[in-house]
């Protein structure tokens, strides 16, 4: 069972950055007044939501941008201290990706531990001894809302066959730790995913 | 100038995560085939593309990705080792962000050290003494084809007021590097870009 809520990570959300924002006193001279929503788009994964807003000057305009479930990044450690990766197919770049398991909420996933497990379950066969929420990240916050969850996950042991969606195109390894760190250190690394959970977990977990 | 040449990040993309794609033995079983591919939807900013893919299974089917813009994003550090960060709205998750600058390259930007220097100039109003590639993400490669090209800044100073476009609302603070990083890790900094650029950058750089 995770030993750290996701929700004290979450709770470290909007405000927190600065030190600032809520009281009114920094930030909300920058923030944009929004009049309108609407969504534009919609595809199988994500929406496009157009806004209406207006800027702290009074320019009335809009803004795009895309809507993207939460989603959880885990970092699965076997007992041995190995690292579960997986190879997988990623379309919007047209190459295999070779990094850590994820995947996307449902709506109706209250859970995020839970949705955590159900990923690595069925993208690795991998069931973990326990979880610990790392961070919460926005990947992109310029274009989109998606937030990743990132876990560490202890003790991950094979139990049964990953359990694929039908456009998953995926093998899973097992790899050193520290082979991992060095390929993410030299640049052959260029998931943002794999990256961020391997750096913020060497300076801040690792050793406590 | 820049002292590691951008191209070197970038050389070591796609294949090199595996040492394995490209040489048909691993990874081409996992790739799809593109049989079709039309821009679906556009606004300003982005677009969405549609892919007509067959499955290493032979299963035909569609997939939907954001084509955005390569970006860069900026670590600038000024003489006495301080780091200019900005606060900016970020609409797409409703609240002031404070982290790195950054900013998009244009069609016609073939090089992506000006683009750098460009995007510190307008966002911060600083120009750098020099400039050092630190590597290349793909920030959600699930999703979006973009790609973040991140650099060190050195020796920034401020030599202008800030060029902000018309919908950017920026403001520019100087801050201690230690401070920073201690944001990042204590989960208060939810922006990826500043994790991964802080965090990439004390693992690799700092030391060197």
């Amino acid at each position: 069972m995770a030993d750290t809520d996701p929700s004290d990570g979450s709770g470290t959300d909007a405000g927190a950055d600065d030190g600032s924002e809520g009281d009114g006193s920094t930030s909300d001279d920058l923030a944009w007044r929004t009049t309108g929503s609407e969504v534009e788009y919609t595809c199988p994964g994500f929406a496009v939501r157009r806004d209406d807003v207006i800027l702290p000057d009074g320019t009335e305009t809009d803004f795009h941008s895309v809507e993207d479930p939460p989603a959880v990044v885990i970092l699965p450690f076997t007992p041995d201290g190995d690292v579960v990766v997986i190879e997988e197919w990623r379309q919007a770049v047209g190459r295999v990706n070779r990094g850590l398991p994820a995947g996307t909420a449902d709506a109706d996933d209250a859970d995020l531990d839970a949705v955590a497990r159900r990923e690595l379950a069925e993208e690795t066969g991998h069931e973990a001894d326990s979880l610990r929420y790392l961070c919460a990240v926005e990947p992109a916050n310029g274009l989109l809302d998606s937030v990743h969850h990132y876990y560490v996950a202890r003790g991950c042991e094979p139990t049964a066959e990953p359990d694929l969606d039908f456009n998953e195109s995926i093998r899973v390894e097992v790899t050193d730790y520290d082979d991992l760190l060095g390929a993410v250190l030299d640049g052959a690394v260029r998931d943002g995913r794999t990256i961020l959970g391997v750096t913020r977990y060497e300076l801040a977990d690792r050793w406590r």
